[in-house]
């Protein structure tokens, strides 16, 4: 199988410039432990507010521009579908997006915002009403994580992380359906080969941390996965980013419910950074430590929270 | 009188660069106005959660080091006490900061964090007894608002500013002492001479829109300045910074407690940003509208908000 590149992701950071933020690398003096200074990485201030953005233009504008005008066709309930949503508008091209029923109103409404068809489905239909909109369209699917230009365009966070601070010694980065662990983690290895490259998922979705071990994924059923409160965290790796996950990451970390809410209330509190708690779990893992010591980075992949579980979590 | 120029400016940006996040000009689309694209200045992301570490870090970094090893003295209950302890932190000289003794003391264990010796006075005691200490320690002064370097350095968010948007249009910016809105419109004037430089005060502490309007300092009681929640916009400007108030703002926006309140909330749930009620202001000020047309810059001018506000506000 054919693995993404650091020369993939370049190229990926050349053709995004325009239209994502370069997010800068905060420095976290109020993590407080000097031996493993601190900084974070906050993709939550991209105008959506999350990296998904990043694989969406690099998907998209790696498409001839023939095939492009046809429009695009993506199936998600979350960060995904409002990041598609954007790269069309920006691009000026069609947009559907296929959602299941459930997903709330103002997600719904969010990703109608940027101009996209929204349309709903039952549960587990999404793939295959995403494929029929894809036959009547004739648009093209941009998956969420399973394809190398989402890969590289997630990527160009590690190319940043790098470039900012090259002394880097530990990186740690949610881990769902791996595209961003996938991307950031190659960029990482072939900058700062020395640096550890470390995924985090909640103990209720660990499915990765089981299937690195065992060297070959696992499914755990989706009810399972949807006990963690963090909503963006509940897809598993793919074929293709598994692959790379077994390349370049040393090690997964997982983190209880409670860690993560007492994460999302750091993150407000000492960085006054909104984070959904999907984004919040590698700086849950540094509290957990004793992770790897040395300079460390988290990975803050988004910020979108619904506003009373905010409230309810920055409570206590 | 001397007041500050794009020299000083620039050579603030120098002295303070290798210490200060170099925050980024984030795009808001979810501003939804065409006529009056949005970006956010959001200097709440400072390590200290202000903009007030770079006025701190030009002040002391120009000092000579012979006079600069005898430490440094401040008085604040607020944003400039963390700054400066921070900032004489980081030089390793001694720092006494001077607060009243009815500060919260999440904020006194803040500043005694960085190494500052917090010394506790009654109310309204703060200049004598910063007096007092400078007499005792031999240290300097490095007062919140009246002084060249403190406006120089709070400048060089102009400088940026102008680096990132050239074509910027309006700029809104908090007004308590005017150190900020001196040195942002000291900048902005020089390098975007069309673009307009509008001030921001609370209605309820709106003495510089009364003194800019009949053309001297109006002093507003303290009891009165008190009333709003905007805690870092109680000050009044000095002569030094009203002369450069006059000079640089082309108007004075007051924006009432309730629209602050939902500016708060906005930049949570919208931008992903924690912001104090005085950071807020400036978006208040851009919702309220109509402000002039064309490309606008809210400056967000920190983070520091009590947890228990930040969850009233955010239950709206």
């Amino acid at each position: 199988m054919e693995l993404v590149t650091l020369d993939d992701i370049e190229q990926a950071a050349a053709r995004i410039r325009a239209f994502v933020l370069r997010t800068p690398l905060l420095p976290a003096p109020w993590a407080g432990d000097d031996d493993r200074p601190l900084w974070v990485k906050p993709e939550s201030l991209q105008s959506i507010g999350a990296f998904k953005v990043r694989g969406a233009f690099n998907a998209i504008g790696h498409l001839d521009e023939s095939v492009r005008t046809r429009g695009v066709v993506a199936y998600s309930s979350g960060n995904h579908a409002q990041a598609v949503a954007y790269a069309a508008a920006v691009y000026a091209i069609p947009a559907h997006i296929v959602m299941p029923q459930e997903t709330p109103d103002v997600k719904v409404a969010a990703t109608r915002s940027h101009g996209a068809t929204v349309v709903l489905c039952g549960a587990g239909q999404r793939e295959r009403v995403a494929a029929e909109v894809v036959e009547e369209t004739g648009g093209v699917l941009i998956p969420p994580f399973d394809h190398p230009d989402i890969i590289a365009g997630q990527g160009t966070i590690g190319l940043e992380i790098a470039e900012d601070l090259p002394s880097v010694d530990t990186v740690l980065i949610p881990v769902s359906g791996g595209g961003l662990a996938s991307g950031i983690g190659t960029a990482i290895k072939a900058m700062c080969p020395n640096a550890k490259v470390i995924g985090v998922e909640p103990e209720l979705a660990a499915d990765t941390a089981q299937s690195l071990s065992v060297g070959h994924r696992v499914d755990w059923s989706i009810e399972d996965r949807n006990r963690t409160i963090a909503d963006g965290l509940r897809s598993q790796p793919s074929e293709l980013t598994f692959a790379h996950l077994q390349r370049v990451l040393d090690d997964v970390v997982t983190v209880t419910e409670d860690e993560i809410r007492s994460a999302v209330r750091e993150l407000a509190q000492r960085a006054h950074l909104v984070s959904e708690p999907s984004g919040a779990v590698a700086l849950a893992a540094y509290r957990k430590g004793p992770s790897p010591a040395g300079r460390t980075v988290v990975v803050l992949s988004g910020g979108n929270i619904e506003p009373a579980l905010l409230q309810e979590i920055l409570a206590g």
